[in-house]
């Protein structure tokens, strides 16, 4: 059994509590966190741990699954625990990868561990897909689309508009890009033709709803550039038909192949998620089993989605995979 | 420079002839047949080498990619070829994969060389899709349909009934199917309930088209557990709207997560190809990328799409992987 502790017990650690029971090769150890323990319960009755006493566990615990945030937890967190433990991190500020690996890198590197950092599904499994289809179909295109799914962002956004006391935003693909990508078509597409923004706002007694309503459509970054539509609901309607955590999205490579390029090729991977912590929190657990056979098998230092051969991340054999699988 | 050789000069040869053109890290050594070589004229216009001059070009080939059939050619070239190049086939008898897993697997490490077996996209992008989608969600189904598009051994069979003088098959999923699954309803699907076959067939003179049409519908395996619609035309209609090799699917994986499973995941890759040997030919181009590389780092022994690091088969290097596609 592949003994596996959870570092942070947010949305994303309570996933990766209830994946791991789903993974037959694989006991969870504990939590850590840097809350006082006592203060935290486990859904499932696993052992909460403080922060500190994560080194003491040295030996005790073969792959650390970090669960914090990539703004103020993972930038640190990563390469702390990766002196002691292979390591899997979610960390998805795309533009800090490059540091963050370089950084964790060093760190596993000089411990003889694996850490495998940038695990989810954007970036992870549509950033493979990406991989996948450049290297296929090189005379091509690729898309991604996100949604329909809710943007922690783009809420946050929201919130911190005067006179708003709640709110929710999803992010939704544009049904007609969709079609013409799919149809071959290569389109070019301004942001705005690729997704639509929905709000729902719950404003504060006495607000001026058409004021935040501006506010949110001329929000730069975030809303400015695309077509957006702002719902006022009550927070009991908020509570009641927004409580999930939705996500999903499309990735797509167009291409051609034959002398003239006379031949069109679609491929598209989908994913429709009831909660994208429980499916980002799967694809931890997955990867932390690789990490582990990664290490066995003599590797060490930084790798990402790119750098791990597909059959470290199933339980059966590469025998068992080649006779069912392939 | 990847020097790449194509030994076989079919539909797969030519198409990995032309994708060689689209790979700028590659160049094309030229075409290896058992047919006469004065005979044989190539697209682009490489050279042609006998059969039996392959293994003089040790060391001026790094990676040679094999484009005969599973049935009769790979089963003993592959192996024959292993022994002076790194290879790369397309085997696709889903049953016999363990088998010529070994022997090529043999002489691969014997030799110090790397070999690819069963590239294409299934076995290969499908397999592949599988294989994430059980490790990621373990609690779930998967489902594989093929088409629409043209299969080659059923086409084969219709063309065997006495009376025919060509035909062509198409295997078509079950729209409703595809929207139960991805619906998240995890239906149990029977095998007609998931395909139907249509067959376009050319009646010799005089044929009895009433017979031909049963004896399709009624044959064990091929057609009888199928919805099957039979459609006599001309030579000239099936010469005219039938000359592609067009084919296609969709591999899900539906699955829950949650303590008590109560989130449930759609994951669906789906690929439209206006020419099977096209697409294919590409994919071997990209392995024959991983194969040199591998092999430059010191791995031997063969090797399937499960085996090699997804980084492997891009022409940029990790850093930039990271940088830009993670």
């Amino acid at each position: 059994m592949i003994r596996v502790g959870i570092a942070g017990y947010g949305n994303l650690g309570r996933g990766v509590e209830s994946a791991l029971r789903d993974a037959e090769d694989m006991e969870t150890v504990g939590v850590f966190t840097r809350r006082n323990p006592a203060s935290v319960k486990t859904a499932t009755g696993i052992p909460v741990y403080a922060w500190s006493d994560a080194e003491n566990m040295r030996g005790k615990i073969d792959v650390m699954i970090l669960c914090g945030g990539s703004a103020n937890d993972l930038p640190t967190q990563t390469a702390e625990l990766a002196a002691y433990f292979n390591v899997v991190d979610s960390f998805d500020t795309h533009a800090k990868i490059p540091e963050h690996f370089e950084q964790v890198d060093a760190v596993s590197r000089a411990h003889g561990k694996i850490s495998v950092i940038s695990v989810g599904w954007d970036p992870g499994l549509f950033s493979l897909n990406r991989l996948y289809g450049q290297a296929i179909l090189p005379n091509g295109k690729d898309y991604t689309f996100w949604g329909k799914g809710v943007s922690q962002g783009h809420s946050d956004a929201i919130r911190r508009i005067p006179g708003v006391k709640d709110g929710k935003q999803y992010t939704i693909p544009v049904e007609e890009a969709l079609e013409r990508v799919r149809s071959g078509e290569n389109p070019e597409l301004s942001t705005r033709e690729k997704h639509t923004r929905e709000c729902f706002v719950v404003a504060e007694d006495g607000a001026d709803k058409a004021a935040i309503e501006t506010a949110i459509k001329a929000m730069p970054n975030y809303f400015a550039d695309y077509d957006t539509t702002v719902h006022f609901i009550s927070q009991e309607e908020l509570d009641r038909d927004h409580a999930g955590i939705p996500h999903g999205g499309v990735v797509f490579r167009t291409g051609t192949t034959g002398l003239s390029g006379e031949q069109k090729h679609v491929v598209e991977y989908k994913i429709q998620l009831d909660s994208n912590p429980g499916f980002t929190s799967s694809i931890l657990v997955a990867f932390a089993r690789a990490a582990y056979r990664m290490q066995n098998d003599g590797l060490t230092g930084c790798k990402t989605i790119f750098d791990i051969a597909p059959a470290y991340l199933h339980p059966s054999s590469p025998e068992d995979q080649r006779k069912s699988l392939l």
